[in-house]
């Protein structure tokens, strides 16, 4: 069975908070590779209810400085500091957030008692963030008010599978099967080289998410996100508001899902709705009238693929 | 009918929130005058949930820089911005407070679009630290690993009652009324002077609500809090941690309700518990065993006295 990959929805809200809705948050697990991306206000209470231990977590993406995608960070420090926290964790995020956080730290007299260490996204372009043993994360440079940046996860490429036969036929020893496997050819002792793909079979295709917070709506994205398994985009108005998102640096739900239709994505995920938004179903309509893949970031919901 | 003197519970956990339990923050109304005492991590989505509107806070105090007790200050103030407040707003808490959010709102591209001022409390000694037209708002100092405050708000005295009797024996005529409720004397136009307390009576008396917040065992403190119709105090240990409670500079339910009964409050009110505790049912016989007037501060709950 493939390792889970899963995205779960912690907060879906835009700048205002609603009485079902709170600000972005999400937790990505793939394998044994933990990230808490976007930490809005209320994050920490929202891992809680929905299970999710804060000591998996290893790493923080943040998407920019508006304080509903970040407002939540110094009580997430705090209290993952008070629970005795040991493993280190790594911040991803713009320029400026270190400080802030070292501040606010500061002021409330916390004294972490674990590694903690930053590493500024560009907002200008692509960039590898890092990689865990599971994946690679990059930036995706967004256009919002200020710097801003979503991310792709993308799982490393499956091991191989052994093709017996083909391995049995050549008398490949077993202690050569692991070499076989992470991709490496078989050089016979008289010195003749039989290419890995003759003994193996490719494995599955590696899958992939994509993070798009706050954005005017871009078309190039397709590019960068093609054929991803899972697409997050943030679809704050319907389209009778395009002037607003527009004006705003946000997205319609109808252009998130004109981008997963030419990006040809599998599952398109919408969320950070306006306030104004009581219920999710006009939203939802307005996006599956073009990808009918659509789905609605509903907090408390587990997406796995 | 009195006007209201009303408590709303907004968060009741001490440094960690729990699935039930949210940081410190409550919402003190007295008529025309409405407070937002603490302001943990949240307390905007739950005035939001408990139908506070925000326009009606004017003040809000906050008691000290753990971050329980004021981490959700930046995402209201950002969210009350938003939402186009233009009533003007004071914030009382400690030194640092005000550079501290104002590089929290610069950090993330707020500007305020109404009046903000500040006030700093003084952790040495109980000061005035506001007065409206229904009530003064004292601080108190407490004795917490930081400096902290806690809050005495006390009803002005309503206005005597007119002894009706007295007044047409005298002759007094309507329009001498409104000076004499206001508690003039009043002078006939021979020169002799009635005294206002032969043609008055005194109204009821005024009512008062206490806050300590953080703070190790104060005895002392029955002096500044005496007769308070309500007495909300942190309880964050039952009385088998005093150990804990002493040096982490908490108090124990029992503690609370000692202090309650030697100050001769009417209601006790406990919270601030520790994450340890799943219920609060051992809490509240604790201190119910010294003092039965005590209630739990649980979320939601409005105390009108």
């Amino acid at each position: 069975m493939n390792p889970p990959f899963e995205v779960t929805i912690l907060g879906s809200s835009s700048a205002s908070p609603t009485k079902t809705r709170h600000h972005s948050a999400q937790f990505v697990s793939l394998d044994g590779s933990h990230f808490l991306v976007d930490c809005g206000e209320g994050a920490q209470r929202q891992l809680l209810l929905h299970g999710i231990r804060f000591s998996r977590i290893r790493y923080i993406l943040i998407s920019h400085l508006h304080g509903d995608h970040f407002f939540g960070l110094p009580g997430l420090l705090s209290t993952m500091n008070l629970g005795g926290r040991t493993e280190p964790l790594l911040i991803a995020g713009p320029a400026g957030l270190q400080g802030l956080m070292e501040q606010m730290l500061s002021a409330s007299h916390v004294e972490l008692k674990f590694e903690l260490s930053y590493l500024i996204t560009n907002p200008e372009a692509s960039e590898l963030l890092l990689e865990t043993a599971q994946c690679s994360v990059h930036s995706i440079p967004l256009e919002h008010r200020i710097p801003c940046t979503g991310f792709i996860f993308r799982e490393k490429t499956p091991l191989r599978h052994l093709n017996r036969e083909a391995c049995d036929e050549h008398r490949i020893p077993v202690s050569a099967y692991e070499a076989l496997l992470a991709g490496e050819d078989f050089v016979q002792p008289d010195g003749i080289r039989i290419p890995n793909n003759v003994l193996t079979n490719p494995g599955r295709a590696p899958r992939s998410y994509a993070y798009i917070s706050d954005t005017i709506y871009l078309p190039d994205l397709a590019k960068s996100i093609r054929g991803v398994d899972l697409l997050y985009h943030e679809a704050t108005f319907m389209h009778d508001l395009l002037d607003r998102a527009v004006s705003t640096f946000h997205t319609t739900a109808k252009q998130a899902a004109l981008l997963a239709h030419a990006a040809e994505v599998k599952q398109l995920l919408i969320g950070h709705f306006s306030a104004r938004y009581r219920d999710t179903e006009g939203l939802l309509a307005e996006a599956q009238e073009v990808f009918p893949a659509t789905a609605v970031a509903e907090e408390g919901l587990t997406f796995r693929f």
